[in-house]
């Protein structure tokens, strides 16, 4: 006899549904009210639906489980909620990382061909117990086992590293040998494992807004593991120049700045660590990008030089410090490799983007943009020593900020739009109630107020067109009623909104343009327009054209890479090469500071119009 | 008119006193009754006796002060208080360190031709401020300019350095030049100072019951300054097992251990630049040595094998430690290098002891003896690659602990004896009345009645002996009747003293004759003994060699060399080869462990006998 339904038990909610034999696990958690994370809807595609099954019959993994797990999570009963139907009562565990986070971050890149020189080697050694006939030190021992066995010289350690060995030698009391693995980097043990424990990297994207963190199997590039919360340091400040104010007040507001990135920073080690199963000892190496100011308070380095003009950097070569000299839980004598930066507005993340997309090795003439409150803009000449950087303030409106009904890239925001004469469609992140607008649903909404001629070219609202009225604050569009939104109240675009992403694409189009005189380039020359970041992955790029938001250049194609940032400080971590290239890189990148570059202000004004070329 | 006294003020005691004129102004102190020190006595030949002129009319420095106190320091209005005479009302500053201590440390060693090959390079460069047209980060700038004026190459910095940096630079606003002075160790900056400021070392002679640092020129390797202090951690215990066994039980007591010490250094830092006159950003190097257990515990490395057989050491090699690691407020980026170790027993100290005495160099088979609560024997021979090394459980005896009235070696504590059937004559530290006995005074005391057979050898006191009596405690010798002692009672000799005396030197002759028996040398072998340390430079020798604390050995030249560790630390210093031989040394001394030697207990035992040789 055959039930008619199954108990699916998710936890650690706690939440019980049953449904219908072969129902799958993301239809499951739907029906049980979970927002359990899927950007593909369902399609095994994103990888983001990852669940343990803890007990239970379900269908075997398919390939889309093995293109997102490692043969370890498998084993340890992760699987893609999409593609695990069920056939009996199954109790599912639910990572954090799994369910609708407060934000939407971007984790993934594009994939890329990684180059691996290890830049930390793990070597198994088997050594005697000291005697009162063989007194040589703990450490010593170690290294003339090593010797011994890999022929390797000439190796120190750290006293906090002795510690480990000590400590973890010590732990059976009268062993006659010990035996462990030594993660070595050039002739330093940074650390000591279980045999056979492979040594593992922590890649890092720090922004301002949000962090991601890597996994990595440091020996094959796999990634074990990914995660992203918010900046912690939000608290202190959502824009750069707040954070950097109060660090610079006192060295308490410095340290406290420090502190709580680098708590946020453990968090994300203990979760990857979680996710994998892992020791957080395994990991040997990190690498970390992020913009100026961003790695800066990181490393406690002077600020108060980016908080005046000329706003430079305290250091803007790439830096090797002690995992332990950020308070990072990871193998005790780890280091971090943060990625050198270009200037005080062109950080490390952006010379990450530029490894990551490959833009140096472009074979032709080629941008790469990233937007956000400061939008980069690098460009790149096949045939030319140098790139040339250039920095936009444009300002926060993508991130919803200074925009009446916006809001962050998070469940419920509205982040595509289409007007018709009759009705106003949209959709939702993660289908929930409209509750306001991100970014790309307020750069959607523009364009389609311009295609419609519901604003002008000035960005005007047009006082009777569709779904224009007019209230105290002045004329608005009415996108969502409040009897059809997620908060009760209307959800509309008003003429200080449409103001505000004329000034965020004009600062960017004005910088564009500065940049390609600057360097005596003809628009027509330019083959690809990289466009990089979080903003720009889930960007409509047909309306970011038609606004002039991105300009729309004749010969070149548009692709968009994801966090190119966070692919590149994944490459960074895990070669040597590939930050001495990054290196080069941030060297031979020169900056256009657009504010001293002449005709900026009259250029800057004409650059709010909406582009003539009506779509 | 001549004024017939002139008024001496001594800041900062406050104390005044009409003296003279030509008196000198040792002299005026001890009629002002303060104990400003002075070893020769008033000789002008041994430096101690330094006051700093604050105002009034003295004599023009001479030969000796040009001996003792740099330029800089007599320019500073320092002085010898020996050799320097008022002809008029003088107001005198009394460093700290020139007052008598409260425990005689050993500071000098045999003055020695010391190699130097610069570890700190100091550059200076001028370089123009930031501006909008030049945003070149402050360290690439810095390094830019460092690269054109002086062609170095690849230099980097650490974010502590790069923040000294920052600072510095913009403490004059608007600067259009920065100008200052680079101290460069390798291709690492490791600080900032003003144009001038030549690089400064610390030398740091680490033991259980004292501390000895030493400022050393880098360039020149002049001795700026030199003090000590008692080891703060004596509050965990006197012996180092307590503070082993404290730092053990938990990351408080080891941190807590640390700490301390860390502390104590850091108050040297300070007397030390003070005393010279520099900054403490100036120091730029410094180079530790220690016994095993207080490189340990200052290193918060694992202590917990020290504590249990077969007491090993938890690293041996030399290290080289940020100073901030250390918590030591010197240059920001400054190393610590620390000496090796040979084991548990034989600590880095001793290994400076050797290349301070130059005992691995000796032309003829000679041995090196540190005696303290440990006491540790090298043996060199000329033609084999080892040195061997045996440390002995001498005790605390010659510390004055387990003595009666033993006391450290501090004012008031008597150090040489003379007995004759009618009176016993004595010498106290600081000529006060006598407190106790100090190391020296127990040996030569012992010496003294072993000579007129007051004992006999098994170090029987003889009831019918003079000065001999017989108490509650049993028999005892009388050395200071109550009446004439700075404490109003009786200073004795018991006993048990001199039985505590016989372990001492039976375990050190014990030592000794294993360590020659496990090496096949011939007693008559040895050319030299070279004692080093704080008891052996105030060892009465004869005394020493009459009661069998050291051997006498017939072709042997004995030489009381002072603190060779404190020598061999500057050594290190001031030189890369001179630390490179300290890591062979530490390498090839081989370490007897007596007690797994066959025979040793009956040695030991028979060893507690004095010499037959009577005197």
């Amino acid at each position: 006899m055959e039930a008619s339904t199954f108990e699916i038990d998710f936890e650690p909610i706690g939440k019980r549904v049953d449904v219908a034999p072969g129902t799958d696990l993301l239809d499951a958690a739907r029906q049980a009210g979970i927002g359990l994370a899927s950007v593909c809807g369902g399609e095994g595609t994103c990888g983001r639906c990852r669940v343990v099954i803890m007990s239970g019959y379900v269908t075997p993994p398919v390939d889309a489980d093995r293109r997102f797990l490692t043969q370890l999570e498998l084993t340890s009963g992760q699987r893609l909620a999409c593609r695990c139907r069920i056939y009996g009562d199954v109790k599912v565990h639910i990572p954090k990382a799994s369910l609708v986070t407060d934000q939407r971050l971007q984790l993934d890149g594009q994939a890329r061909q990684l180059q691996i020189d290890q830049t930390i080697h793990a070597y198994e050694v088997e050594v005697p117990a000291p005697t009162l006939h063989d007194l040589r030190a703990d450490l010593e021992r170690v290294i003339d086992g090593l010797e011994t066995a890999h022929g390797l010289r000439k190796l120190a350690a750290e006293p906090l590293v002795v510690t480990e060995l000590s400590t973890r030698t010590r732990q059976t009391p009268n062993a006659s040998e010990w035996h462990l693995s030594a993660y070595v980097r050039g002739h330093e043990i940074v650390g000591f494992a279980a045999p056979g424990q492979r040594p593992l990297g922590l890649a890092v994207d720090l922004g301002t807004t949000k962090i991601a963190a890597y996994l990595v199997d440091l020996e094959t590039g796999e990634e074990l593991a990914a995660t992203g919360q918010m900046n912690p340091q939000i608290g202190y400040g959502e824009d750069v120049i707040s954070r950097l104010v109060h660090a610079d007040r006192d060295d308490v507001g410095k340290h406290e700045l420090a502190r709580v990135v680098r708590e946020g920073l453990n968090n994300l080690i203990v979760a990857l660590a979680f996710k994998a199963g892992v020791t957080q000892e395994q990991i040997a190496e990190a690498c970390i990008v992020g913009n100026t100011a961003m790695t800066h308070l990181l490393l406690k380095l002077p600020v108060h030089q980016l908080t005046v003009s000329p706003f430079v950097a305290a250091s803007s070569s790439a830096l090797d410090v002690k995992a332990r000299d950020l308070d990072l839980d990871i193998a005790p004598g780890a280091y971090v490799h943060v990625l050198p930066c270009v200037g005080g507005f062109v950080g490390a993340d952006h010379v990450a983007m530029i490894i990551g997309s490959d833009l140096d090795r472009n074979p032709h003439t080629a941008i790469g943009v990233d937007i956000g409150t400061n939008t980069e803009i690098v460009l790149h000449k096949p045939n030319e020593k140098y790139l040339t950087a250039a920095s936009c303030a444009s300002g926060p409106a993508f991130e919803g900020a200074h925009i009446r009904d916006g809001m962050r890239a998070a469940t419920g925001a509205i982040e595509a739009v289409l007007i018709t004469p009759d009705e106003i469609k949209y959709e939702t992140i993660g289908n929930a109630p409209a509750v306001g607008l991100c970014g790309s649903g307020i750069v959607d909404t523009v364009a389609e107020m311009y295609r419609h001629q519901i604003i002008d070219r000035r960005g005007r609202l047009r006082r009777d067109a569709p779904h224009v009225r007019k209230t105290d604050r002045g004329f608005e569009l009415l996108l969502v009623p409040g009897e059809r939104s997620g908060t009760g109240r209307d959800i509309v675009i008003t003429q200080k909104d449409v103001n505000e992403i004329q000034l965020a694409k004009g600062a960017i189009e004005t910088g564009l343009e500065t940049l390609l005189e600057a360097t005596h380039t003809p628009p027509e020359d330019i083959k690809e327009v990289i466009i990089a970041g979080a903003f720009g992955t889930y960007l409509n790029l047909d309306s970011a054209l038609d606004i002039g938001l991105l300009p729309r250049l004749s010969n070149a194609q548009y692709t968009q890479v994801g966090n190119a940032a966070g692919v590149g400080a994944k490459m960074a971590l895990l070669s040597y090469k590939e930050r001495a290239r990054a290196q080069h890189i941030a060297r031979r990148t020169g900056y256009v500071e657009l504010t001293v570059f002449p005709g900026f202000q009259r250029r800057f004004a004409m650059s709010m119009l909406f582009p003539n070329n009506k779509p």
